[in-house]
């Protein structure tokens, strides 16, 4: 089968690899019906990451080809949307809504690479979900938008604790950041401030949900926040960047009392102790329990309530990823749909 | 009237000062009963702050000599409990439970100093709470200790989640510390975990409440806290130094999916974004909002079902604060209260 490699920083390719095999009794073989590039993948693409020849890819769909003997919620030909990690769905992490840091945690993105025909997907019950029937192909690109960005947007809302009444704010205006921006207003937010100067961007959040847009970036971006909010700042902000600029960004744009949900990858941040002690805010985040939302989401997107897939904005076959890469690079798409 | 003052680092001194009067119709001018000396106040007393001739002293409880026009809830002759931060007690931060945090927030400390006989606080009605009737000297130092180590301990523990089920740990065995375990009995920890290795404040510390004692610091620390929880660390984390090790030991001692409460004043504190990042704990801290507790705090303490002012293990007459200082630093004192 094919499969995505990169060799290093800006060297992606397509490969012919081994198709994969049940190993563990827990596991499952799915033929992927489509997958998609992360913004996450562009860390290693930058060299902001090290990379050597890693099996790309973390976010997938498609129709179950064989489970192993112990494997019970999922069986051949069901359709299924995966999380970004594997998670065996019964330790007590597992339990407590925080899969995404389960015991036998492993994360799909170098260890198994879903940019590729097929997938062994360890721990199948505790990962994946199926959907209530075959879908069609147009609802496919939402479906696959609830394996990550879907699911780390919603899951950075719920940390934030976006809901009736709130002004949230979205430090972010990647796919994540725009998902959150769709999951604020779903969890029923009152004011969506987007925190973005790029003007394709501003119309997306505007049609997910976004009530105000702010351009202004750091210290500038907080005193508009500021002022949107009678000075006290927002009562929710998501922060899905990942930098120490837009990790304080978020804090200094949040209330005292209220609730920071990051779920940007952090790279060089340092946060600076008084910082957090006299903001007085909550903070949570980290690798989204997307598993947790799967059943919620995928039921959203199938009774055609939300429409995630439409931060899918170039749509490429998996032979040319390398393309897929190279535009979400130059910021010439937001998210890389790759058919299989 | 007498006040403490702080000359510079070490160097304390009880001097006369004008006595304080009425100057807005929300004040109050209140006769202390008792005051005491924190543990912060050690800061700048070892050089670690800046000090300049500062009015010391946060913690008071005393009886109401005069209030001003708008003042409603107190009237002269009332015996007082004070929050040792200013609050207003009606804009939008304090009624969402964080007065701390108060728009018109004045820190006692420096500012008003009730290492004193007298003391002016502002905001009356959103700042102090009467007791139900006059303390017999008995309460006095459980409702001095409500005034700030208290109210900061409980504030750690309700930010850290801990309730029926939880096993709560708690970095940092000062006053605040054994706050915090008291705090977290109270609100009904199945295990209390104290990290101490003082043997006096270990004997204090399971008088509080603490079931099992942990005498490593940092990563053994940390183990030790895994060993206890199957591997999974605790659920509830109660900060109450605030150096980078003590933070860092207690995001590491908690499980994902919990929870930390800082209160420690933190110094010389950067977290690095990647250990938030993959540990997936929620954090919260800051200075207390003990004004949104002292009503219920004050009533344990009324009805007896609390003993904090246990901590306050050496009593001084106001005129040997010096000595009071010098007894807390050399860790001959957890606590020293002082009478007026």
């Amino acid at each position: 089968m094919r499969g995505v490699i990169m060799y290093g920083p800006g060297d992606v390719r397509v490969e012919e690899r081994d198709d994969p095999t049940i190993v563990d009794p827990t596991d499952a073989v799915i033929r992927l019906a489509a997958t998609c590039i992360c913004g996450s993948d562009l860390w290693p693409y930058r060299g902001a990451d090290q990379v050597d020849h890693a099996k790309m890819g973390h976010e997938y769909v498609g129709v179950v080809e064989e489970v192993g003997a112990q494997v019970t919620t999922i069986k051949p030909g069901d359709f299924v949307v995966g999380s970004f990690v594997i998670s065996d769905g019964t330790c007590e992490i597992c339990r407590s809504g925080y899969p995404s840091s389960c015991v036998h945690r492993i994360f799909v993105d170098g260890a198994i690479g879903t940019q590729a025909d097929k997938a062994r997907i360890p721990y199948a019950d505790g990962t994946l979900v199926a959907t209530p029937g075959q879908p069609g192909p147009d609802l496919i690109p939402h479906l696959l938008a609830a394996s990550d960005v879907l699911g780390t947007g919603w899951f950075a809302a719920v940390a934030a604790q976006a809901g009736p009444g709130k002004t949230v704010a979205v430090v972010g205006d990647g796919a994540v950041g725009l998902m959150g921006i769709l999951a604020a207003k779903q969890l029923g937010a009152e004011r969506i401030v987007a925190m973005s100067r790029h003007s394709g961007r501003q119309d997306l959040a505007r049609h997910f949900g976004a009530t105000d847009i702010i351009e202004e970036r750091g210290d500038a971006g907080i005193a508009r926040i500021k002022e949107l909010t009678d000075g006290f700042g927002a009562h929710s902000v998501i922060e899905a960047v990942g930098t120490q600029e837009s990790m304080v960004q978020a804090i200094g744009s949040t209330r005292p009392g209220g609730n920071v949900g990051f779920v940007g990858v952090t790279h060089d941040v340092q946060l600076p102790g008084q910082l957090l002690f006299l903001s007085q805010v909550q903070i949570l985040g980290g690798p989204a329990p997307v598993r947790r939302f799967l059943p919620e989401l995928i039921q959203l997107i199938w009774d055609r309530q939300i429409e995630p897939g439409k931060v899918l904005d170039l749509t490429l076959p998996l032979e040319q990823a390398a393309d897929g890469y190279k535009a979400m690079d130059e910021r010439r798409a937001t998210k890389v749909l790759l058919t299989v």
